[in-house]
């Protein structure tokens, strides 16, 4: 085998062979492919695209490159949601709860802040002593114990993927469908999930922007969970202004703890419970959505979810003194407000815009060595389609120091548009994808 | 300046800007872009091209990233040729001699053996002790005394195209338009030349295989000379079996002196004598092709190209003995017959597969640190459309070892197809492509 062949191939639009792809997976990382390399061929995937089957083997082929976590001695079907990403989506915070609480087994894996895109990760580790990484006999405990782990990616598990992760966000190689699609249905399969509802984004603020491309990437994922018996049902979800009103880590857990206290804004819970209904369904905990969102919903107004995510802030070692009094939290040393230029409506708040800006004050990580600022972060005071006066504050932003915010004031207040009509604003929810065909949401 | 949104915008086929490009170049000559993106942003260039004003800048950026020779004190048109390469391409060597002899001033700096093809450093680099890294001061010395030198590109010359072509080796960037015009053409306008002829080659031992892309690449070559003040001339040519019959670098070498000497193979000839009238005409040495061509031969005839060359080697500090007298030169360990496995035509001695086993054998270099053996090569008996017994031979081919050479035999044999009749083939010289349009060479 030799990688330069292996690049024209894929150059030249051409399929590689199963055998290849293994070659290349074991040789990146056991460091016999330099990074100059890979980051070629990576790119020359992204621009050519791979055949059902070189996808199918490339997420074998990553699987295969560290251990798999055996859930058998858990009782009941465990189920994941996955993300594709967007901007304000602390989802998982409140799914997970709520779906543990009605004793569905949720083995979660959840990844950082990526480009603009936050993360599960991050959000949780603004609880003070929240710890995310946990050992696979310990992650394994925690579900047996109290239904659920909270986790990151550790060392065994997929290595390959951590490698070629790190180099895709570094070469402008993340939003290729292939790549996307090993990268996460690998290690989903790894975690020992048996059934996976997938939150597919499109709009300004997801990876693949446009709806023909994200319906793309949840067909590719279904069918490739089916290919490795991880059945998958996919929720296509409109990602063009942040979801809720937070964006940043402690803003987005405080959002999240107020969701599981029944004060969650209306698009967070629409899309929160929507998901967990499908986890439900899909767990054979329901039998139907509609019956998986009235369990949901009666979750949160019982306080069982809220309950369960105190329990899993206790088990996983964190303070739960700031989540059952947030105001408790340090805030952040300094603030900035942007005001509206005009009267109007709110015709566009650019999810992109935003979630880039909350990262470049604090948010995020810059480099991979940097620490985040976790009361970083921008919270909205409007969304899409409220009306606002002429000076009215449409957005609080959050950091370090009056100069970062002031350094950023033009770029995020060009996030928001005034019109002067109602804008017309397309559903939060557009649809329901699975192996057996696709569904309106409306019709669920 | 951040390279990931560089990379994302040639990625999305977007059209960079020329600051962009000259940041791209200078960051990364500076070492502060790694390879590992820069290989990204070529892989990336490879597949969405760039625009004619990319393209020059391209060149530009990469033109002042090092100095440019001044041939000011050099009285006449300082002129050069430049072959995208191909596989038995030993012309450099035979037509900087014949139209030296006839008094043009030929700043030639070459390359090295890449890939399957072969490069006039290595070829003359295999008489003993010929220097092709002279100095700029001495170059312009030998320029002014005998009108002539073959020289290497030196580290102060272009250096952004020195490490970018190392990368682009490694990376399956090479045969990228924009990529190959701004690398040549950034070279041959820091020589110092003022006139250019291009033998832009096409077929299966060329870079650009079909016609069409070497005709774009030549379009784009001249165009680009254009906007830098270097008028330049294409001639098409076909490179679908070796030019002449000698592959390997002492053995082009050996095959260079018989034609100085008048005994050279038709083809190699034809070509030769075509390239050096289009750079008399170039150099306004001569007022016709046609003219350029009686000339050309005539300085083969008369013996004062082969007195040019000798003045060369010995210029250059090379042992005229083995030059004066080729039978003095060590053979090669070892040799291989590869014979006709049937009666018939010689359909095909596809130039691919030969330059590969070439270089394989021992001819080029495998890594870059690798040693070429000068006696390696393969020696074709037979070519396209000559008449061959069963078992009779077809080539022969030299190496270090028995061993080495078995071991390719199967490969080598691959490179003739036998046939019941005369095969059709096409012209060696295909057109002529210039500034002010094209014209077919039966028109010269």
């Amino acid at each position: 085998m030799n990688m330069i062949s292996i690049i024209e191939k894929k150059r030249d639009g051409k399929t590689l062979t199963d055998n290849e792809i293994k070659w290349v997976i074991q040789s990146y990382v056991a460091d016999q492919i330099p990074d100059y390399q890979m980051s070629s061929l990576l790119m020359a995937i992204f621009q050519q695209g791979m055949t059902f089957n070189e996808s199918a083997w490339l997420t074998g082929a990553m699987l295969n490159s560290g251990e798999r976590i055996r859930l058998n001695n858990i009782p009941g079907i465990k189920t994941d949601k996955h993300s594709t990403g967007g901007v304000g989506d602390k989802v998982s915070l409140i799914l997970g709860p709520i779906v543990a609480a009605l004793g569905v087994r949720v083995p979660m894996i959840s990844g950082r802040a990526l480009g603009h895109s936050g993360g599960t990760l991050d959000k949780l580790e603004a609880i003070p002593g929240f710890n995310t990484r946990l050992s696979i006999p310990e992650m394994k405990k925690e579900m047996a114990e109290i239904g659920i782990s909270l986790i990151g990616q550790t060392d065994t598990l997929v290595p390959a993927d951590k490698k070629i992760y790190a180099l895709r966000d570094a070469t402008g190689t993340v939003p290729s469908i292939p790549l996307v699609t090993a990268s996460i249905m690998s290690k989903k399969i790894a975690e020992g999930a048996q059934r996976l509802v997938l939150d597919v984004k499109t709009g300004r603020g997801a990876f693949f922007k446009t709806q023909d491309m994200a319906e793309e990437l949840a067909a590719r994922l279904i069918a490739i969970g089916q290919k490795h018996n991880l059945p998958a049902t996919a929720l296509l979800t409109t990602m063009d202004q942040p979801l809720g009103y937070a964006v940043g880590n402690w803003l987005e857990t405080r959002e999240a703890i107020d969701t599981l206290q029944g004060k969650g804004p209306a698009d967070l819970v629409e899309v929160t419970v929507a998901l967990s209904s499908l986890m439900l369904l899909a767990a054979e905990r329901v039998s139907s959505i509609n019956e998986g969102i009235k369990l949901a919903e009666k979750a949160i107004q019982s306080g069982q979810a809220m309950e369960k995510f105190l329990e899993i802030v206790k088990w996983q070692g964190g303070d739960t003194t700031v989540v059952l009094n947030p105001a408790l939290y340090p805030s952040a040393a300094s603030s900035m407000e942007i005001c509206s230029p005009s009267a109007g409506y709110v015709g566009e708040a650019d999810a992109l815009i935003i979630g880039q800006t909350s990262m470049q004050i604090g948010a995020g990580r810059l480099k991979k060595e940097d620490d985040i600022n976790y009361t970083a972060g921008i919270v909205l005071r409007k969304k899409v389609g409220d009306t606002v006066q002429k000076g009215e504050v449409l957005a609080i932003a959050y950091g370090n120091t009056t100069g970062l915010l002031n350094a950023h004031k033009t770029q995020l207040q060009q996030a928001f548009k005034i019109v002067a009509k109602p804008p017309e604003v397309r559903p939060l929810i557009l649809k329901i994808i699975s192996g057996s065909g696709e569904q309106a949401w409306s019709a669920a």
